[in-house]
């Protein structure tokens, strides 16, 4: 996700990237103009700094090998899926030095990565959403201010977590209908024109699950993950969640059946394996 | 629903309507020009009966006691979102007598029926849905053949169960977001921008649940009946349905605590009366 | 489990007995004393007829066979696992005809049943259940009359459903105890005499499950049954039931995975395959 | 809990107690002979020093009190019902200042507590174990050592939900039965000498439900917070819990709908108020 994202950036303003190997930096400096960075030192100097990596934990040890080299004035926009409690933590560590956080993960796909035209929820102060925008503005078409610091990642955990529970439930159910004989391709045509569509009937199932191709764009361990920060969001708060609980734990039954590294889509195969039942 | 549907099709078709209040019909025929049945002896002579019910008890009800007028080659589309276990054993005492059955139950609600638009998933033999269409064009934009008797309703059952899982989950999301301090109409904005949007989170909860009106236009009753068929359909079959299961359950006590009357998206009061948190 | 139990019957009364292997029988003659029947029209001739069958269903179809030759003052004591709506269907037509009939499930397993001390839960008229108690007590040690007829049979299937959930849920406790570096045998050496130790903790967990041993003493499909007769009991009376409803889909998960023939206790081996941790 | 134990200690050693309420110190010292502590530096100075208080929250609170007084060969013995990550970090805490830590969260009840047979699961060191051994035996019947520190809050939190799954699960089978027109008392009997019982079914749903009694011995919102415990336990660790998942969102239910202060057993009125059916 991160290389085009970083493609737009450097598009419209000089943009340092970094990656974990080199060579990434390199491809990208060449293919984009941007300057690829030695080390995280170097990354640092910059007036804004964006990071998107796989989880929060990661966030905070790129960071933290960064955090002598920031000083005031500086933002950090943050566009993993992380974990507000996380990011809450980091934004105040960063505030003791001047630094700004906005969290701002973003939806669309390796698709809309490319064209530029994700969305993006974020959280963090008014000021720092404000400053924010305008680098958003490189890679997305919908910019959404949900809240203070956290609030974006809150938002994208429960938009993966709705994503996930649409996902498993559209499998429960097609699963029903092989069963008794009824067409997919055609009972997911007619669903996708009725109520219980979603963006996961629409633009998952028939694409990825009854093709037969579950195309790697978005890991399943990165969808439990998500699920799961949406599930803590509610417990921590009290709340319960009977459907969100019982969506966590399919997706780490899926998880611990196929690995993290398959498609997100590749999850209905736990299904599958329970039924008998080839959902195609 | 029905009384605009039987209204396009008096637009196309000779039209004769029954109804348990006569007042009912009688106003049907004043304002579609259709004509309104003495009882349902009149209404058996017809040549294709169109019946829209609230559960399949009533639709054997209601044929049972047009029994003795019925004759082969009469059909009968039962537009009523039932059970594909009982429609399956009306159609079986219906072919005794050469009368045709066909389940299409609709989607599209009360806006659909009214202009004609709505989404039909019907099952019945290949010259059974042949007869169909012809009937059902007058107030459907899509009309899908998904397979044998009952795969209609199985259809239908499955749709709605994927809409009350959409819906309840978005509403298990909202609360933990709005315990978070999150803008709660910001949130659905950017959710219907992203990838765990949903017909529900697109046309439902803002629209009822956020502005906290609640229109009844399809009752909480219907919709937990409906759940409930799927998640028979897939138990009947040996399907472990965790997800489906779980909304069920969650369905039952919305019925239990608010009644089956109230409009299907109330269900989410429930969640407030644990949470204390008005979602808005 | 009926091999003994008719050999207690044997050492009481004049006791016909009938097997769909006539081997069986055979063998159950020579031990005990009873009579072997040729065909079930002779069995059909006893004053009290007992069956014991896996399901309601052999339970419908044995009494079919026989229904020419039962006539008023027989009695007709069922200790199948059965479903309740079937057994008064049952019982309906067996009053017909001036036959009795008691549902008289037991629990105790195949060792209870050996040493003649089943606990058995029976529904039927007290005049039914007065004679009943009688033939009962050859192989019962606690005989309680819970209701009318199927009331038996619903407390048979909510007790077998209990014992499902707290085999399920022991399993999930100690794969998270043996992931953390607990020693599995203390731990439920120490629940054992604490508030959280159950049937399933005491006499089943260690003794098939950290023994590695799964004997075969029920069918985890017969279990599987039972706790969907449950969930089925709960849910056509409108209730909501959601620690039901997961424990039948895990059920169901497990028999899927394992199929019916496995001893019930083998039903964690499907947490075992998730995890990957052995519960030893 | 606390006073009763901290009553049966003072029968062997020399007790110092301490309470944030003075007048409940002084109590104890009239009644069992220990010594009132003026504030927690007296009580610090104690060789062994015993806490059981509500969460892990308050026992890092009364140690962090204490901590400047706290040196090499002192020995904390935490009773409390604990998170077992707190006590991991209470207990490096201690490390540090060559303190030794043993969780050993007890189970039997305010009965248990009165009587000093109380069951102990004890996590720590061999060493610490072997001193705390002498200490605990002042209070209980049986003591488990289940491994290092925090392997005895694991074990307590899978033990009380295993406990709050077995009394929730009781009840939606009483409910089921109840509407089925079974006798409860005559149900739980049969249950209590049958394969699903449980230490809920025989101590717990009969003297405290059905008898409407609903005494105040053991809080719900504790046992919603052990529960919770549990599946952070299981979920920490990436395992898929269901029954765990399904059964805390339960107690969240009842935590909110009743308030954290009722009995546990309490917990029931929830199905009670969901479906009409008052258990007795």
């Amino acid at each position: 996700m991160g290389f085009p994202m970083a493609g737009h950036l450097a598009g419209r303003f000089e943009t340092r990237v970094w990656n974990r190997t080199a060579s990434v930096s390199a491809a990208h400096a060449r293919r984009y103009g941007s300057r690829a960075c030695a080390d995280l030192l170097e990354a640092a100097q910059a007036e804004v700094i964006v990071t998107c990596l796989p989880t929060s934990q990661e966030v905070a040890e790129v960071l933290g090998m960064m955090e002598g080299r920031l000083s005031a004035g500086q933002l950090v926009i943050d566009c993993t899926s992380g974990d507000p409690q996380r990011s809450q933590e980091i934004a105040s560590g960063l505030a003791e030095r001047g630094v700004g956080f906005v969290d701002a993960p973003v939806s669309g796909g390796t698709a809309g990565a490319s064209s530029g035209r994700l969305s993006v929820m974020a959280g963090g102060s008014p000021e720092d959403f404000g400053r924010a925008v305008q680098v958003l503005e490189s890679f997305a078409a919908k910019i959404v201010h949900v809240g203070p610091v956290g609030a974006g990642h809150a938002v994208k955990a429960v938009n993966n977590m709705l994503l996930a529970v649409a996902l498993w439930s559209a499998g429960e159910g097609l699963s029903a209908l092989a069963a008794a004989g009824v067409d997919l391709g055609r009972a997911l045509e007619v669903i996708n024109a009725s109520s219980g569509r979603s963006n996961a009937t629409e633009n998952l199932v028939g694409q990825r699950v009854l093709s037969r191709e579950f195309p790697l764009t978005f890991k399943l361990g990165l969808l439990s993950k998500d699920a799961g920060i949406a599930l803590d969001l509610a417990r921590r708060q009290g709340l319960a969640s009977p459907l969100f609980a019982a969506a966590d734990a399919m997706l780490r039954v899926a998880k611990q059946q196929l690995g993290p590294d398959v498609d997100h889509s590749a999850a209905l195969q736990v299904l599958e394996s329970w039924s008998g039942i080839t959902l195609r």
